[in-house]
């Protein structure tokens, strides 16, 4: 079996996540059905580096499938493009060892969030970054951001009630950069807990509103409460980057 | 009559332009509707710039409005935001001299198209840029766009079928700017006739694929031929930037 991995860009607004589910759109869904029209098997299966929730967008995400179809890797775009939806797009097809897997091989993943720190807010951009009117105090969200980075247990930072044996996640790399009157927070992980990078961002608001200082975040760290970190910003303004191998 | 300026961002997908119709989406009629429930003055009308066609965007369309509202004028943006779509934002208001009107005073207005240039195009954004995956020669079209600059006869350049009895208009400044996998051509001019940026860019696109040469722009200009000049592009690309007095 030929093993096919994608690049794939998508608007998560359209969907009900990357996930498969029963009669609920959603992007791993949609892509199998083009790429089991075009190779004619209909079990194909697309692994993809990690789930995104409903909403979220991805302008990096990594899929591969195993299929027996001859066509030449470089005709896949094109063929699953024309099968889907506008609102994903496959950027690359690359034929890789029989060995890898999206999820199990991935070592870091980059994650954005784009603030639109305005008093008004953006009439195009709106269903592509989270609004904040209140003047956000930058330079205290660039020290804060510093004290996620190492290795933490992230029980504080996960959606209330999902389960997950280990919280232990590391964080590589953060970043926080101001274009205009956008406020990017990036965020490289060897991987993320459910709602970790919106509830990550969601406390560096309430340090840019004065709600919480940067020295406070050790602490709130190690509490591992969700109730002491800030709140989970709505997915339209989280995209996956890039996934890296 | 107070006099209030607006500095409006739309996104022009949801619309059929600036112009009010009956029994259409636009953005106009949205504006005034709202202005007229916060007053509670019937007759308010509401004065742009120029119009915007059926899916143009605008960053920075100007408009006014004369009423005897005593609101206090830095009220309006918000009063008028919470009754309005969020394709439309006002972002600032300004109480100007009664004799200030919006077109007639305009003397620079700066539109700027987006176009993609990658393969594949973007699922993200797709409805704000124009797809184009044949890669496009830059340093062509950069040579090609100064020649629109100066005073010149744009009779080839506006769409066929609309009269205008002066077609003279002056180019003040044109730019091309690469980023990334994306090329954004800006034109500063006096004003523009029906579709002009649109055609200019669509005759710019047919440089950067080698059809025209850069050195042929005179001719074409001179020509005053519609069918000289390049395809109209399509208008969720292109968006109004800036309006000055």
């Amino acid at each position: 079996m030929r093993n096919i991995k994608l690049l794939i860009e998508y608007d998560g607004k359209d969907f009900n996540g990357w996930q498969k589910q029963p009669n609920k759109l959603n992007i791993q869904g949609e892509i199998e059905r083009a790429i089991q029209e075009i190779t004619k098997e209909d079990d194909i299966q697309l692994f993809a580096s990690g789930r995104t929730d409903a909403g979220v967008h991805a302008l990096g995400q990594v899929a591969n499938f195993k299929t027996s179809s001859n066509m030449p890797v470089e005709k896949f775009p094109i063929a699953i493009n024309n099968k889907i939806k506008k609102s994903i797009v496959i950027k690359e097809a690359e034929e890789v060892d029989e060995r890898f897997h999206s999820r199990y091989n991935c070592k870091k993943k980059t994650y954005r969030y784009i603030i639109n720190n305005s008093e008004y807010g953006s009439a195009i951009y709106r269903n592509l970054e989270c609004h904040i009117p209140q003047k956000l105090d930058v330079e205290a969200m660039k020290a804060a951001i510093k004290y996620f980075e190492g290795e933490h247990d992230f029980k504080g930072f996960k959606a209330s009630g999902t389960s997950s044996k280990n919280s232990v996640r590391k964080i590589f790399k953060t970043k926080i950069e101001v274009h205009n009157e956008r406020i990017f927070i990036e965020i490289t992980g060897s991987g993320f807990l459910y709602n970790m990078v919106r509830i990550i961002s969601g406390t560096l608001v309430d340090v840019g509103l004065g709600k919480i200082l940067p020295e406070e975040i050790p602490e709130i760290i190690n509490a591992g409460d969700r109730k002491r970190a800030g709140k989970t910003l709505p997915p339209q303004g989280l995209y996956l980057l890039k996934v890296e191998y």
